[in-house]
């Protein structure tokens, strides 16, 4: 149910938040200090986006060399334009204490699996009647989920389009992705475009359980009559290639961040094209800040994107709030979630 | 793990959202325009918190006479200062599009049954442990639970205290609460008092799942070292008894309207005093705006309370925020969450 632009907020920002054990493959994902902590990620950033601050997750996810999670920027976006956010359950592999829309959903399995995500029928029918409901006339989707690249690469693959991704890591592994999916094609008795037209089915057998939630919410927001951001990478391209598949031809619109448009191995031009999305694409400016942590690993390539950072960006950008304010946003919340905290006398 | 005021958003907001079929007797609550639709008013307020609109409710609550829920109060203060919110599931009897983190409780039985909350120890303890786990270094806890004055006077009655207590009606049924009361004493077999210093016990068999919740939460986060509110009325001062009858005596606030403290019925001073909590009043004024039909029908004596529009009136107090400014934003949620919806060409 749409509401005019007057009537509240303007825009309700969704995360779809799950797993994949593709993530567990070594060399796959940068989404965490260790593969232990990996499974954490998207849990603490639920936390760090609802709260700005970790609850029950152990901790800050960081890169194996300290990056901290995008949820980071995202936030200290939100402290500023303060728009509502809502946390979806995708399969989340560890307890959350960030309030969920429960979808339902079960972990995802290895892309080399036959059948990663059983339940993708499901999932994608749940959100895309979540979708419909959610009061926004403006819904920003993204995404937690370590290892997703990959298992979009699958995704790609499985509807027979350009299999470009992007990676959290500064050298992009491609070769090893291209070899999983590869083998993910072959268990699941698969040539690349068998599933054209089949978006569900193609996440069945070769993607992960967020795919299907934010293409599912995406779908319905956009018959409710939204307007819908897709924010994020290469995952979310491919959430807007499962939206097409599905038959969906609205204006859709791809927001990322300059780190990865300026990835050539990404290709996310290529891909938003194929797909027919409205590509924006903002820059933080954090060559201003290079000596800062946060900001000096995303310049050294790290993350890139990730928790909607580029969709929050592009709000910041559209309230016209200053890429230097949103700078310094992002050192607050950064020195807040990464200090020490003093227990109470 | 609380945090130092100064390291984020100041007070987190909790809402325990639920159900009891005491709710069910005829006469007992306001909280809905008629029994069906009252079992939506939780979910429905979980949603008003979380969007400043409904999502997958039926209807946004009103009373019999058309007195919107307290919510529509909370969620304008809300809309002003911006504090963060969470919802606890704790036995929703409808589904919510609202996030919510599940506390795994089942719906409240009628009080008048001699076991309602069979789980009222596994309710009390998760959320416990909730409370210790939420950073905030200031929870507001608040309730929606229609019936939940009922249950509360049920417990006041385990516990051995004094059993006044406030109603959603202008003219408060105190006869027939009593008469439940006596009856849900009777099946438990319990005499007045039996369940002293046992609180999960007095939920267990004279309560609402709501009960347990906001009483774990607010000792969790005393716990923790957390400064805690009870925002409501004499449904929070019962679970402020539950939490001194679990042995915790830290400083503990009640902050309820005005429309609570100037019922006699109620007596919400003596049960503030009872219990060591410290009481805070606050009046929105409603005077100023008495042609208002939402704010016309608390003047009447309807709703008094709910959703923690007490706890939120007092942060809009204690924020500086005036309560004119407080009475445009209640006017603003309430033109929009009243507006019929149009759907999109």
């Amino acid at each position: 149910m749409p509401h005019s632009r007057d009537e509240g907020p303007d825009a309700l920002f969704a995360l779809a938040a799950g797993s994949t054990r593709t993530a567990a493959i070594d060399g796959i994902s940068a989404a965490g200090a260790d593969p232990v902590l990996m499974a954490h990620t998207p849990s603490a950033d639920a936390e760090l986006l609802a709260y700005g601050r970790t609850a029950r997750a152990p901790v800050v996810p960081v890169s194996p060399t300290g990056c901290p999670t995008p949820a980071v920027v995202t936030r200290a976006v939100r402290e500023r334009l303060g728009f509502e956010t809502v946390v979806l359950d995708a399969g989340l592999a560890e307890p959350t204490g960030a309030p969920t829309v429960d979808l339902g959903a079960a972990q995802g399995g290895d892309v080399r699996d036959p059948e990663p995500v059983p339940d993708a029928g499901d999932v994608f029918e749940t959100a895309r009647a979540l979708g419909g409901d959610l009061p926004a006339d403006r819904l920003v989707v993204a995404e937690t989920v370590p290892g997703g690249t990959t298992t979009a690469m699958g995704v790609l693959a499985a509807l027979g389009e350009r299999r470009a991704v992007s990676s959290s890591l500064p050298e992009n592994p491609l070769g090893l992705k291209r070899e999983v999916v590869d083998e993910g094609l072959a268990a699941s008795d698969l040539d690349a475009g068998d599933l054209a037209d089949r978006p569900a089915e193609a996440v069945r057998r070769m993607g992960d359980p967020v795919l299907a939630a934010v293409a599912g919410l995406a779908t319905g927001a956009l018959n409710a009559g939204a307007t819908v951001t897709l924010a994020g990478g290469t995952q979310l391209a491919t959430a807007g290639a499962l939206v097409r598949h599905a038959g969906v031809g609205d204006a859709l619109e791809l927001a990322t961040t300059s780190f990865v448009a300026g990835d050539d191995s990404a290709r996310i031009q290529d891909l938003a094209a194929d797909q027919g999305l409205d590509l924006t694409v903002t820059d933080p400016g954090f060559e201003a800040r290079r000596n800062h942590p946060a900001m000096a690993a995303y310049l050294a390539g790290e993350a890139k994107e990730g928790v909607g950072m580029g969709g929050a960006l592009a709000l910041a950008d559209e309230a016209d709030l200053a890429m230097d304010a949103v700078r310094d946003a992002i050192e607050t919340v950064y020195d807040r979630v990464t200090d020490p905290v003093e227990e109470p006398a």
